[in-house]
């Protein structure tokens, strides 16, 4: 138990200073926690994107992994601070929508609301629960804390709205949700929204004025230079150029859309 | 204690091939040590910085913890390299003002100087003393090496000038020292530097000619987009936009002036 | 054998989730596995530039230590993924050229073809190797398994041209290939090819239109704002401002021609 894996994920960006201190809160509570960092690269206070971004980011850990996700524009008010369990995976964060994404693809077994002061730093400041109350509290559950001594059982998270794409008659209709280092543009539209559209060249994808047709497996299907339509390792319809960048030569950003037509 | 916490604070920026050398010396000594990376983005030499930074980037970390620093523009000339203990924790640094910040709050209980070779590595260069000095010395402190097999002990520490407030009647002068990934602006002004001031709206914060009444306890506390001044995580005087960038609206630097007066 | 470590070296830049999803894979595999990042900053599909970097990256990791590379522009192409040892350390690549740097130093002992898919994730996508091949093969690696069961074994890998410094009578031309932190500029030429250079002022370093006179030991040899030649910490000629920038002062990048003659 003691060994268990611990990952945060932030908007902090450069400043170390907060990612340290919550690493020496974990670490002078449970000093055998491997911590993982997914990113601190959440726009400040973007809740929206770390919605859209923690199942990606949390997809692949083992069973019992505790995700600490501080993005907390509303710390000091009344917003609560949760515990809550999708499947196999634990989270400790503020119940502001941050865990919408996730909530899309399955109900939460468990939601928990942290009250209970005994398991926080003993003097809580008001700017910063990530250290005062998330770090202790997700440092105890990985020493085998019961979630359920935290404080009182919840029925529902909070949600927020995230951009989805519409499936219509031979049409979905999805944006760009991610641009990935290499410049290929992530959409919302999933395998599942396109389970209807035939498999070849009768498929028309459309960004902005740029158009390509049918859906390929893997970016080596069509020459240098090419633009390509292809469900990414995400899961996802992506659109590329093949071995350039899809960012930069159709000059699009986060938001733009897309439509899938056959 | 194999599993002993050893980090890292540099200003090797994106140089990553540094980082990863200094990683492998330590674990090649002690496979079993944790690692954790406190910031690599101090500016290049810019040992004031570091001075500044340290007492917030250590402050939780569990005792017996080992912090190496290498911000050393003074690499190859006959500056030292020493052991210092301040309270629980111990450092691994040059001996050349970096830990002014932290003997500002507290007297080291042990400073030794790091001169017998044999806890090096067996070839050491002129220019990477991080390396090849200061990363096998933590890896043995680590596995239980006696400090003070390590060279002769020494009874101070080399300390530079670090910018701090001004405590006058009715009046604190002070400035920002840093700037967070929210926009934040930290000031070196303390709790305790404002002991005397009132807790209401008859106090004034000014910065450049920018102003703000009363301090506040939560950014909350006032509406958004309102100018707000309150003490941060850091428990220093803060100056920031509800939910907006300080930094942007204000247009400020690290270094302006900030006033309180009452 | 199961503290084991495994590094990692991408160029993934800021995509956080594609490094987070090969974290979740290794730990899944092995959850005591020590996981280090050397760099996610290859420039994207810069296989000549991670060529080039690995020797320094992985230079001090102890025995056995297994590092996984994916910098992988032909991934879903016909290119090979192999597992390949050079003396102690263990390699996780695609065949694409990556590891030529290191086969200029030291032939490799064993390399072996990854084939057998019961190692790999159970579903293959045809875009992300490193994630559901390249990690969970690391991670059993780490838990004891042996490189030979993982595919047929190989005689040679694939090997690119590097920029390689010329040796000529009184003269060795190279090139600029890093740049660190400091701005201090890197070259290709080795202490070895400079062995028939004497080693005083009669040398003369010249790089663009700047020129100076002999290869000192350290920055502190020479006067604040000097230029300066010196066999850095990676035991090749470099060119540094001592103090300042010689990147910013000099205004050249990497690629530029540094000329040594005597």
């Amino acid at each position: 138990m003691s060994r268990q894996i611990i990952t945060i994920t932030t908007d902090f960006g450069d400043t170390h200073s907060y990612l340290a201190q919550m690493k020496g809160v974990i670490l002078s509570i449970n000093p055998e926690a491997t911590i993982i960092d997914l990113t601190h690269r959440i726009p400040p206070q973007d809740v929206v994107h770390v919605a859209q971004s923690l199942p990606e980011l949390v997809r692949y850990f083992p069973a019992d992994t505790i995700h600490i996700v501080v993005v907390d524009p509303g710390v000091g008010s009344d917003r609560k601070i949760v515990y809550t369990r999708f499947g196999s995976q634990q989270f400790v964060s503020p119940d502001n929508g941050c865990l919408t994404g996730l909530a899309h693809r399955e109900e939460p077994s468990t939601i928990v609301e942290l009250a209970d002061g005994q398991y926080w730093l003993p003097d809580v400041s008001a700017t910063f629960h990530g250290r005062d109350i998330m770090a202790p509290v997700a440092a105890r559950l990985s020493l085998g804390l019961e979630p359920t001594a935290l404080g009182p059982r919840r029925d529902r998270l909070v949600r927020i709205k995230l951009p989805e794409a519409r499936i219509l008659p031979g049409k979905v209709e999805g944006e760009i949700v991610s641009i990935d280092s290499f410049g290929n543009l992530v959409t919302n539209i999933t395998a599942e929204a396109l389970a209807d559209a035939p498999r070849d060249e009768s498929v028309t994808i459309r960004c902005d004025d740029h158009e390509t047709l049918g859906i390929y497996t893997t970016y080596s299907d069509q020459p240098e230079m090419t633009l390509i339509a292809l469900f990414g390792s995400s899961g996802n319809l992506e659109i590329a150029i093949v071995n350039d960048s899809a960012k930069i030569m159709l000059g699009v950003r986060i938001g733009e859309k897309v439509v899938v037509r056959w």
